[in-house]
């Protein structure tokens, strides 16, 4: 087992062990699956977007989300106030930047945030870190997938150099997702295509991701167990639901992450360290 | 077979063929079902309600719902602007008229979207239609049912008649579905009375119908499968999970829509060309 | 049989012969819930939080819901407007002061409210009420639960002296809620920890509350009976669904409240009269 198995390991109980409180600026199409997503795993939901009190919450909070699934005037002033404060009290922010490239408000808020607040993660599918790695991308919706043209290398060396000009770590979901710091970069090749038929599984997996940087000091580890979470409870979940439908399979995931242990995610993890 | 019910027949697999992209701007009570429903049938949602983006988004769209569920001035505007944006790109909108007759604001924001805009379809329960064509209705909140006063042939002249006005289907939904254009005229019988236990069933029928016009030119048929599809997927969640309540019955849906075939469309439709 | 558990035998019946009309200015998170739950229970939903027609809605309602969970100044607008309607019309408020001493914000907003709107219920966790009753509470999140410090005979004193105070009654939920006016006290020890690892049972248990205020002219006794309700169909939910994870278990819930009936609610009652 290497270092970052061992640390994945632990990281599970640490986040039960300390019900880490992650402050959500999300959308409103998947929020309720947010904030049940991290209850499941173990930690503690708390949603509040009024720029009276979005700082304040942020700056006791373990860890921030900021996800422009649904962006309007009110709540992107939210966020950056949010992202702000958490910096300034070391509170980690994962920042989904959801449609980016889809439209000039998307692709200005993205750069606003980008521009005011260090996340600690960022995590998005394949276009829309092209998109904001400087690459094209045309994105189309929010729950669509794409295959990777450039193949795996080329995906984690993106990876890694916007990981290193923005100092944080970048985690591309996908068929094979892929997270990287500056230094490091692992690969998951866990999950299921069903998890593309249900709304919502990628900002739920920003929620696992920022639950686990509530309660672990290294972030790649952090999102890396974000993110094999929500693979590996699609795998279980499609196995006892996919066959009655998406409605059964969405409920079973959350089931799989409430139920999750560390023996079952270091022993289905299909993690390569590159 | 007639030419309507082959129509029906191939609309379910050109909606999986194509994967609309369909922009919703929606309340916030239902969106997550709205955006799981269209999913399920194999279209993708997108919900994108800020004035700076919504005409972007509903040009490229394949299909734009408008749905007053809950309102508010920064969504009536951009409902506007969403509506002509797709009017001029010659994307159907299908427009929901949540709660007219209940509010002043409902009536209003109704009769200014339908004078800015001209929807695909209209799609409502009878009272609120009763209302839109200018007969007296008492709308008493928004999940309730009505039972039809004036017999079904007076529905579907009224039906009619109001499609003629506004150069649209209108799509009302009751016990017996009524879907008309000028010319035309079917209804559908199926469909269970739990559905009106389960929030946002109206709502996910507006969707479905808005999927379903993003893949066919005849929007007559477009309605007719959207509501056809909702109706036989209470069916089979009755069957399957009624006895065990709402919460089973509610996923249940889900499931239904997403393992839906032609042959259980067709073969279990309840159809009547009046 | 006491004349309460009298009362609240026949009140799951007059909930579901008069359906009466709950509406509802709560939170995005979990909005939805309150809707399933609401419908699941006989009563009927309408969520309208637009300060063009809250008052108007609120006026014509059979009970109406002010919950915190999310705030914004468009919303709080609409619930002092909602309630102040509502108080003119008689119809009972019923009032949620989600996260109450975690911001200025929610602290600022449930003073207005209760200054200028008399509810007929205030519901909250431990921390809440007991932040309201002017004394010394961290909450930290809005979903955590807390254990009593002072004993049960002091949070009913608290509960009493507060629900004299507001003339209203005092509802605090928690391990062993406690239902109080000025003249009673009722205690409950029904429900399951595994309620706390799903988000929005307690705004469900608002809905609820608020659907038999609808309905039943004694709300200590429509208070009872919310909280119970939602308590028993924990129960039920974890013996049929618990094991499954906290997916099926929040499902469960609905399907409970749904499949209710008076004799269950009764005969699992652990209800005291303090």
């Amino acid at each position: 087992m290497s270092q970052l198995t061992e640390q994945m390991g632990a990281a599970l109980a640490a986040v039960r062990a300390q019900c880490p409180l992650v402050h959500h600026i999300t959308n409103y199409v998947t929020v309720n699956d947010c904030a049940n997503i991290t209850l499941a795993v173990g930690a503690s939901p708390i949603m509040a977007d009024d720029i009276r009190e979005a700082a304040d919450v942020a700056s006791v909070a373990s860890a921030v989300v900021l996800n422009m699934g649904t962006l309007n005037e009110r709540t992107v002033s939210s966020m950056l106030a949010a992202g702000k404060a958490a910096n300034k009290s070391e509170v980690p922010v994962v920042f989904d930047p959801v449609g980016v490239g889809a439209t000039a408000l998307r692709n200005e808020t993205a750069a606003a945030i980008l521009k005011e607040v260090k996340p600690a993660v960022l995590r998005g599918n394949l276009s829309e870190i092209r998109f904001l790695a400087g690459l094209s991308a045309a994105t189309r919706g929010v729950d669509a997938g794409e295959e990777m043209e450039d193949g795996m290398e080329g995906t984690i060396a993106m990876a890694r150099a916007l990981a290193e000009k923005l100092g944080c770590v970048v985690a591309i979901t996908g068929k094979v997702d892929v997270i990287a710091d500056a230094a490091r970069a692992v690969t998951l090749a866990n999950g299921h295509p069903m998890l593309s038929r249900v709304t919502g599984t990628g900002c739920m997996t920003t929620s696992l991701v920022a639950s686990y940087c509530g309660a672990v000091a290294d972030k790649l580890v952090a999102a890396a167990c974000g993110i094999l979470t929500m693979g590996i409870a699609g795998e279980l979940a499609f196995a006892r639901a996919g066959a009655q439908g998406t409605g059964a399979f969405r409920s079973a995931i959350i089931d799989a992450v409430s139920c999750m242990d560390a023996a079952t995610l270091l022993g289905r993890a299909k993690l390569h360290e590159a």
